[in-house]
This record gives C-alpha cells, sequence and structure tokens, in this order.
C-alpha cells in the first residue's frame, strides 16, 4: 500500500460528508480509536468502542451525527460511517500499482495475448491462448491455463490458479492459493469395480468485482459453466461445487461448502462452516448464520440456522444423552 | 479436452447398448438435455428432468428401457444411463495428450528419473531421487520432494505438492493445490513449557486410479505410513490426517477431515463437512451423511447420520432454549 | 530425514531417563511396538497396545515404570514416556541440514537481505525489502513479498506464500501451501450497490517455535495487525481471520475456522472443525472438543462441546423429528 495525504475538507467534498472541523487539517493514515495519532481518521461504528472515542488520539474520525458530540476531534459524519470509512481508506492507502511488463522468469504460450498495461509476475505460466486484460497484475508463480480470460484492472496476487477457459471479470481479485475451474467431482457407480469418471467439461464464469480469498476453490462444471455473478465476495477456503451459481452481491465467509448444482440467490449473506447440499435452490436476500446444515431450498428470503453453541463439556453430554432418550420414546 | 465424432452405431458396440435409432447418426459432443443441438448426446437419469427430455434437440440420449417411450430422438438404452453416459463422455471428450519432454523452465535433480513418454511442465521443480513413470504429465509449478514416485499414466494437473518418499501409483489424477505428506499434526507436551514436536517420519502410499480434489491435504505417517487404496475419490479441500489408511473405492466429499490413525473401509460413502475423530475404525460399505460427526467407530455397513438442517433463525432458537430445558431436568 | 545411532546409554543420559538394560545397545530409528526390528526404538503410552509390547522385536521401548515389567526389550523410563520419545525421535532423525545458497532459478529483488547460512530453493520469488535470518530454509516455490520477515532457524518447506509485511519468528516450521497475510474479510455495504471494499492494510504477527500447516489461512489484520503468539501449533486446513490474536502454546486441530478480531487465551487445545464467531474472547486453558460452535466468549478455563455424535440415518431423524415436535410445544 502506499499512503498519501488529504485535507479534510477534500475527504468531505469527495464523498458528500459533513464536516465539523477545521477543513484544512490533513490526515495520512486510518488508524483504530485506541491507537490513533495525530494524522491518522478513524471510526466509530460499534458503541462498545465509545471509551475509545472520548479518549482518541486521532485528527479526525467518521461517525453518525448522534455520536459526533462525543468526538474529541473533527468529525466527518455520515450515516453510514463505516462505508464512508471504507472510501476514505481507499484514497488514502490506494493498491500500489504495478509497472506494466512481464517479468523475465516467467513462462508466456506463444498465443497468449497479454495487454501491455498489464504485469506478470516472476515465475507465472500464462499458456497459449490466454487473454489478460488491461491493467491486470499477474502475481508471482500464478498459473494460467488454456483459454483462461482475465478482465481490465483484475488482480491475481500471488500463485493462483485459473484452469482452462475460465473467466474471470474487471476489476476483481483472487488472493493466493485459489484455484479457479479445476474438475468437479464426478462419477458414476460401476457396482464392484468401483468409480468411472464422469469428464468435466464446463468452465467457470466469474463476474465483474468479485473477491475470493485465501485457497478457496470454485470448480468448472461438468458440461455447463459455474457461474458467480458480479459483486459476489468469497472468504478463504471456500469451497464452491460444479455448475454452482451464485447471483449478485452475496457473500460467503470461510470454510464453507456448497455442493454441486446448487443455486444461490442475490444479496444473500452466508456465514462459515456452512454446509449446503447439492440441487438446492436458496431465494435472494436469504442469511444463513454459521455452521448451519442447508439440506433442503431455501424458497424465502430469510434468516436461517441450526448450530447448537458450545456448553461446559459435561453438561453437553447430559444434554445429549437425555436428547437420545427423548428420541427412543414411543412415538 | 479435444474433441472427435462417433456414430452411435459405434457407441452402442462399444459399451454394450441398445440402440433405437439410426446407427448412421453421429454425435460430438455431450450436452444437457434443456440445451444440446443437433451432434449432441445427453442422458436421462433423474425423472424431474423429465420435461427436458421430451423437448430435447439433442440427437441421442442415453436412459434407461422404461423412459426410452418419452425420447423425441434417438435412444441408447442401458439400466444404468449415467455410467454409460460418463463412458461416452470420455471417448467423445478425451483428455488432451501432452508432448512428452521437460520444459526449460523446470528445475530437475540429477538423480531424478523421469520416463522419455513424460510430460514435465514449466517451472516445475523435481528432486534427487524423484521417479516419474511413463506417461505421466507433471503440469505447470508442481512440486515432487526427494525420492518421490509418480506412478504410470497419472496426472499432476498443475501446482501440486508431492512431499519426500510418496508414492503416487498409476492413472491418478492430482488436482491442483493438493499437499501430499507434509507432516502430520503430532506433538508431546512439556508442561509449561509447551508442546515439542513428535518427527513425522513415515510417507503417504497413494494406490492406483486415485482421484484427489484441489487443495486437499494428506498428511505423511508419524512412524508408519498413510495408506490411500486403488480407486479412492476425495473431492476438494479434504484433510487426511497421519498413519489414516482409506479402503478400496471409497468416495469421500469436499471439506471433510479424518483425524489421524482413524482407517476408514472400502466402498464407504463419506459426504462433505463430516469430522471424524482420530484412532477409529469405520467398517466397508459405510455411507456417512454430509455435515455428520463421527466419534466413534462404526463396525457394521449402515448409514451414519447426525446434522440438523436449519430452520428460520427465530424458530431455532426457541427450539435451542428448549433443548436446554431439556437438559436441565432432573435425571 | 537423515538417521544416525546411539547407545540407550547416550539417550539415557541426554534425557534424563532411567535406562533399565544394556547401556551399550545401539539403535537407530524409531518403529512401532508392532513392526519394531532389531535396532529400533519404541514406546509405549496406550494401554490397549500392551500385547504389542509384550510381543515387541524393539531392541528399547520408552515406557512409565508401572509398565516396564511388561517389556521384553531394554527400558527408557519416563513419567512422560510420548514426550520422551519425542525428543528421542528428534536426534535420531535429525532434520536435513540444507546447503547455504540461493538456487539459480530463484529470483531475488535488489533490496532483500538475505543470511549468507540461509538456503532458497528453485523457483521461489523472494521481493524488495525482504529479509531472511540465518540458517532459514526457504524451500521451492516459496513466495516472500515485500517487507516480509523470517527469523533465524524457520523452515518454509515448499510453496508458502508470505505476503507484505508479515514477520515470522524464530524455528517455526511452515508448511505447503500456507498462506500468511492475505487480505482479510472486509466489506461496508452499500445498498443495492453491493459491497465496498475496506482496506487491509494490517499485517500478521508470528512468534517464535510457530507450527503451521499445508493449506493453513492467516490473514493479515485490517487495521493493526494478527498475531500468533509462540508456540503456537496450528494443523492443517485452519482459517484465521483478521485481527485474531491466538496466545503461547495453544493448539488447534484441522479444519477449524476462528473469524475475525477473536482473541484465544494461552494453552488452549482447540478440536478440528470448530467454528468460532468473531469479536470473541476465549479464556487461557481452555479445551475445545471437535464439531464444535462458538458462537460466545469463554470466559473462564474449562472443557466445552457442542457436537453430536452420528447415528443410523433412520435413528437419527426419528430424533431430529422429535426435537422438532418439542419445539413446537407452547413455552
Amino acid at each position: 500500500m502506499q499512503t498519501v495525504e488529504y485535507s479534510l475538507g477534500e475527504l468531505a467534498a469527495r464523498f458528500g460528508l459533513e464536516l465539523r472541523g477545521d477543513p484544512d487539517l490533513r490526515v495520512q493514515r486510518v488508524a483504530t480509536l485506541h491507537h490513533a495519532a495525530p494524522g491518522g481518521i478513524s471510526f466509530f461504528a460499534n458503541a462498545r468502542y465509545r471509551k475509545h472515542l472520548e479518549a482518541t488520539q486521532a485528527t479526525a474520525v467518521v461517525l453518525a451525527a448522534e455520536h459526533a458530540a462525543l468526538c474529541p476531534a473533527a468529525a466527518l459524519i455520515d450515516p453510514n460511517p463505516y462505508l464512508a470509512y471504507a472510501r476514505i481508506a481507499g484514497v488514502l492507502h490506494p493498491t500500489a500499482v504495478s509497472p506494466p511488463g512481464i517479468h523475465d522468469s516467467a513462462v508466456v504460450g506463444a498465443s497468449a495475448r497479454i495487454a501491455a498495461s498489464a504485469s506478470v509476475g516472476p515465475q507465472a505460466v500464462i499458456e497459449d491462448g490466454v487473454d489478460i486484460g488491461e491493467r491486470v497484475f499477474v502475481g508471482p508463480g500464478c498459473i494460467l491455463q488454456q483459454g483462461a480470460r482475465i478482465g481490465a484492472d483484475t488482480r491475481l496476487t500471488a500463485r493462483v490458479t485459473v484452469c482452462r477457459n475460465v473467466e474471470v471479470g474487471e476489476r476483481c481479485i483472487l488472493h493466493p492459493g485459489v484455484v479457479i475451474g479445476a474438475d468437479g467431482f464426478g462419477f458414476a457407480l460401476d457396482g464392484a469395480r468401483g468409480w468411472v469418471k464422469v469428464p468435466q467439461m464446463g468452465a467457470v464464469r466469474i463476474g465483474n468485482d468479485v473477491e475470493i480469498g485465501a485457497n478457496t476453490t470454485v470448480d468448472c462444471g461438468a458440461i455447463e459453466d459455474t457461474v458467480i455473478e458480479n459483486g459476489v465476495k468469497l472468504d478463504n477456503q471456500i469451497q464452491i461445487g460444479h455448475n454452482v451459481s451464485i447471483g449478485e452481491h452475496t457473500a460467503i465467509a470461510s470454510c464453507t461448502g456448497i455442493s454441486g448444482s446448487t443455486s444461490i440467490g442475490k444479496r444473500c449473506m452466508i456465514g462459515g462452516l456452512v454446509g449446503m447440499a447439492g440441487h438446492l435452490t436458496i431465494a435472494d436476500d436469504v442469511v444463513i448464520t454459521g455452521f448451519s446444515m442447508i439440506s433442503a431450498s431455501l424458497k424465502r428470503p430469510g434468516s436461517y440456522s441450526s448450530g447448537i453453541p458450545a456448553e461446559e463439556t459435561k453438561q453437553w453430554w447430559r444434554r445429549v444423552a437425555q436428547f437420545r432418550r427423548l428420541g427412543a420414546r414411543k412415538e
């Protein structure tokens, strides 16, 4: 991250915020309320940090109007202070721009097409037929297999694997260890002779503004494609099975697994360690809390759960014993 | 995938299928019932796609005899249409053959033995004492550490890590991000001084016809070896602990974790996000549904479960409260 | 692993063990009780292997005094035989020392500082500003991004990714596929326009003697750092969210996910497939059994659980039905 400097007046004007304080004060970096020093800008969005707000050394704080009176520093006021903070942080700490060009140690197929403004890092492998758009960053150790296409301004941070014919949109971010388009898990049982592989011939199509966390895997489709729509955000170590589709702006937390052919709607929020069976339909605007098992379609928006919070182990086992006695009753 | 063309007569003869239709019709590719165009061959194995069958534009459909009357196209009839489809797809879409040879950018140890028919891709690392069999494909970015052995016709698709002395059989497929033979999780507690590492000196032995999904990890044994038998199929992001053994033709879905020294029988089917404790014995022919916790050995074949499906969050929390009241009763 | 030879007298003296047997007997390798041959040394720490002890061909066995009478071989006696065994295995099977130097195929930034005693393997990438300490091993395919610092005697076994400004202590071991310091999962919702990325600007600080298993991910902090203290042991495929802190000597088993800003105490033992919500505080000396959901802080030491063991599927569904009827009662 590079660091730049803005006056509070510039930030207020740029993001449409109300400023209470000196517009000529300047900030160089974001900071937590607790550890901020002069030159830092912080945000207040959680009531339990009120004491930190009252004692902060930040030059400015982004917060809602109703908390402005508590703020000992300049206040930038917005009804959604976390969102305003995100935008300010984005301009104060812009992503470093990599110089265009292809590192000497990268291996590039003869028929690959790489935009002149793109950057391809050391030890990368770009196979034949790959298409890399303007200002794309292909970090060290990335592998792009035949026919993969990467849209403008997308960043593959390091060691990302993009398999054959996968299409990634614009302004996406894929983190290290991500694998897009490996074979789905498809086998037909031939009795005692075991499993026969079902060829996995589809691709993966990823929209614009998608972010995919470290070591997450998205399998290619069996016949047709696996689809991740615009604005989807996937955390680390998520597994997306073949022919899954995920609607716009859905966010999924880490360690969740989505089985094949399940279709998830738009604007869903899915917690961590959720397990979802295959061939389900999840409506738009569904929230699923962490550690839930989803074994049937969810056809209406709403919030769904099935995890049971832990208790002391002895107490827990008493409950499990009771649960089993219950199930043993005559029905 | 390369594409080739077959007549229906050739396919019927090759796979022992009954053909109802013109044996000279030709197909070039598989397709879903819904999206098939002329030249496509599809399959019907799930009653809920009956309308798609009746309207399909496919040139031919693989299905069971009892559904042949519904089929508007040529019919290839088999009691297990999905299996017959898998075989046909395999011949219509064969895996591309990579030209033999070692890419200039690969680093190969002086004492490594690589069959002349094998293909070693760019940026690969083959350490000393590695043995690579006939027609093996070592994809870009793969790392084979000292003494690893890879059997004939096995494919390491890309960025696979095979640690020291690991043995992989013939016709296996290992997907990107797979790590075979990293240290198991073994430590002895030295009171307040913390953990002392227990050296992990075993290897991993993988049989023939094993497929291992993206980012799955199989740890080396502590003293003796971790063993994956012939025909085992592991999905993505599975964790196999040290000294686990998995019997022939067992299939495990994604995100499941098997703790150390557990022994799993033959022909088991284990769902996704299953957690299995260590030192257990799981019989042959056990089925475990997704999201189950296995904390004791399962000595008889059969189907086992413990996940509770999600409900609306408010309703769910009422149940949890009731469950706790129940456990609080006098026993 | 290299192998060396010790006499029982030397081992007893070095580790303060009582020897019952000939001090001049020599051992070259560890072995299980069941498969040991002469020259092998084994341990007995689990009563169910008593028959194997009584029949062992090992030259020596490490065990507790109360079992010495059962031992047909020389006995090395310690109240914690598994710990004594771990230490003996460490000297019999020391980690191979890699010759210092930088492989020709590695790419090293002009301003990187690499100790002369360090070893950098093939296809590694060391960016500008990286600092690599004495005797560090950077295995094949590792990527160290700008400003990363690696303490003395640490081993990155292969294909480890260490992102910007991450600090790793001394004597750590990071296994293949590990990703340290990728962006945390931070987004602010901008209504129907979707998610706005919150820049992730913190680093990760890892103490000394930390081991991190294959494909585990530790995210960088949002503003301040994610912290892993001395002696922490993380198994494979664990996810550690941004701004988590983990206290000294805590051990976590595979497939567990810890959400952002949660603080875990010292000397905790956390099982596999545990899901932990964000912003929690877990006390020192907490034990959490596998497959538990932790959605509230645990402020006292003790053991906590919430997984329910699997049963036969039909029986299980009867219980789930009963559970739901229960929740439906008037309250």
